[in-house]
């Protein structure tokens, strides 16, 4: 798409630092890593995110993560790794092209993590009807 | 498996708030949200993560998240969501059976997001040799 970061990462026109690559899939270096060996993995095919992720990929998406996963894994010497995808600006995605996040783990790292809250009475079964109706 | 949370919830031994379910995933409220309607979706079959997911449920997995995402988006009225999977104890994951969090996001909630780094001189073209070496 025009005007597309990562579109044009995979026309070659910005570069970027590669790992992989196959006719669906592109996978680079996050350039402001959590911890280096930060992966990013796009479909070629433009969409926004996972909502309108290729309906035609979605069969190899996951073996292209697991590949990759594993790889970073292996080069980095990580003890575990988050796979992310942020959906919409509020989730914090910055690039309007979907791609997942492999970011490298280390034992005490000491990477924070999100509060977590609580439901009050009656609150979990409203959410469950209200979800399950939609889903 | 055997004194698996998850497979207990799956097998209705614990209880749990489901959201959606079919013949190959199960999905509910998580217990401890970071927001009301962060929900959790399993394989069926028991797998560790991300590395042993079950390689005959690739193919239909991400239609269960992007339906699950949906849902989660209009029943919460978020204005994004993360999805995340943590794969090993260093990464955050809990549970030992493979799990995607469906995390709905609004704007300005004032969850905090982990400091970048910058590559050294050097560093990032060994790291990009590394990882695709090992793809």
């Amino acid at each position: 798409m025009k005007d597309c970061l990562f579109c044009k990462i995979i026309a070659g026109e910005i570069p970027s630092s590669k790992v992989y690559e196959d006719k669906d899939f592109y996978a680079f270096l996050d350039i402001r890593p959590i911890h280096p060996g930060h992966t990013l993995i796009i479909p070629k095919k433009h969409c926004n995110d996972l909502m309108d992720f290729p309906k035609a990929n979605e069969s190899n998406i996951m073996e292209v993560l697991k590949k990759v996963g594993k790889a970073v894994l292996s080069a980095t010497g990580a003890d575990g790794f988050n796979l992310g995808m942020n959906n919409g600006k509020a989730s914090g995605q910055e690039v309007m092209h979907a791609h997942f996040h492999i970011i490298p783990r280390f034992k005490e790292d000491k990477l924070g993590t999100w509060p977590r809250k609580k439901y009050e009475e009656g609150q979990m079964e409203e959410m469950q009807k209200r979800i399950s109706d939609k889903v």
